[in-house]
């Protein structure tokens, strides 16, 4: 880390485990260059794994998917490498954008999930513990399956997931939330604040997706057919309000993982207790003092 | 965390993804208590495993440890999760103190390793991965290996290990080193670090063992029969100086898991950077400006 002093600090160690003194690389992760500009990394490889399975779940509710995620989980352990959420609304225009005849089942469901299991075994034993993890025995069932066969099965699987936010752009956009939640919150939150935000506004359309696995939720607010996406725009604050306040009900973060940079400074004042934020500016004042890093960023 | 003014942060968080500042948490977490006082905190759970399976395993040389322990990671991944290494000169010891009428192997070997399979499927899947672990094929051969097929056998297998502390205790005692190091420069260390400290004292007996899955070693230096345990101590200072210079060439930590506390000061003003021990005095200014917690610790 160049620290704005302009002495370096070499934090570079191979070291799963040191004790000796102040995580300091801990307070450069994620600090937006507020503190210092990370020039260098250590990265820790995994054993590539033997075969990688992809496959596209429907289910009817939020609550069966994250009952799917605890089932996977326990089959799978952390060989479940991916666990992707898509509400149908977020799922249908990628028909359009990706010309689609269609859905790999349709109609599609209410709630999909993409997962991938990377199996440190055979694609055999990446197959069974899938087929253990689907069968749902605690009466959350998955409504539809499809299994990637082939590796363009799984891509194509994959597309649909990585098309949600171009489909999105085209449709005209709308307001972005990216926030993170307690799993056990994840299906009341989502619930209510849907029912929160049709009850103020006729116009809207929630379109929600993303990293259920990480608790991480895209949870983006447009219009519905026949409003113009500029109608959203015009109430991102008070959309800002309902899905963040929710947030902060559930204990979640109004930022999983795109940071505060300058767009959510005011979310941060708002939201993070006096304690909280006195604490960042003394970290700020101490290794910073003419912030010189980032000016105008986080604080 | 109570804060040294009095006031409380509340950072109880069940998110896996919060990128809403700065990682306040990560500041208080391995700082000693030297920065505020850690009343509570959020756990993360697993699913229980369904199988815990394990062996012991014999080896030429650490190099030959550090191939198996890649070689499981390979196959295993992450249900690999335990893998002690303990030289004989370590094990051997414990018969006296456990009354062991023999070890699982005799001789035991110059090295050996304790390692566990956590499995979220079976004990037969665990056993399939612990083989196909133990059969080398890159020329690092496991010499020894049994394997517990009882709960009971399993407990012994772990007594070994968890015995060789005392054992050194009732041997007097010897001046210990809490080291971690990168797996690659492991067997060098370790080979390198004896043979200088044969050559300066007669009477060096290092006494290895510790967590190799991690990247640590406990590399205590004892007396051999025949000397007093005193003697050891009585050359403390030219042992650390031995034992962390290797360990700072190899780009190790010379406390991997114990911390500093008031023991290990003088190292870390020894051993660390200027630029960082000025980083780490800077964080203990910004949030404990009148030195109140913990003094004398760590800085």
């Amino acid at each position: 880390v160049v620290l704005p002093s302009g002495e370096v600090w070499d934090g570079l160690r191979a070291l799963r485990k040191d004790n000796s003194g102040y995580d300091l690389k801990q307070a450069f992760i994620g600090s937006e260059g507020t503190l210092g500009v990370i020039t260098a990394a250590t990265l820790k490889l995994y054993a590539l794994p033997r075969s990688r399975l992809t496959a596209l779940a429907g289910l009817e509710s939020v609550e069966a998917a994250v009952a799917l995620l605890k089932r996977m989980r326990s089959v799978a352990g952390p060989t479940l490498t991916a666990f992707e959420l898509m509400s149908s609304d977020s799922l249908q225009p990628v028909a359009g954008v990706l010309g689609l005849k269609r859905f790999p089942f349709e109609p599609i469901a209410p709630w999909n999930v993409l997962l991938e299991i990377s199996d440190h075994q055979d694609e055999a034993h990446a197959l069974s513990l899938l087929e253990a993890g689907l069968d749902a025995t605690d009466g959350a069932p998955v409504t539809e399956a499809v299994l990637a066969h082939t590796l363009a099965e799984s891509e194509h699987l994959w597309r649909l997931r990585e098309t949600i936010p171009e489909a999105q752009a085209r449709a005209g956009g709308n307001v972005k939330h990216d926030v993170s939640l307690p799993l056990s919150g994840m299906g009341d939150f989502v619930r209510e604040t849907g029912s929160r935000l049709a009850r103020q506004f006729d116009w809207v359309q929630p379109l929600v997706f993303g990293h259920l696995g990480d608790g991480n939720l895209h949870y983006n607010v447009g219009c519905r057919a026949g409003f113009a996406a500029q109608v959203a725009f015009d109430h991102e604050a008070a959309l800002n309000e309902i899905v963040y306040d929710a947030v902060q009900r559930y204990r979640g973060s109004f930022s999983a993982e795109h940071g505060l940079g300058q767009l959510k400074r005011a979310a941060a004042v708002h939201y993070k207790s006096a304690v909280e934020l006195a604490l960042m500016r003394s970290i700020k004042s101490a290794l910073d003092p003419h912030e010189r890093m980032n000016p105008g960023k986080i604080l």
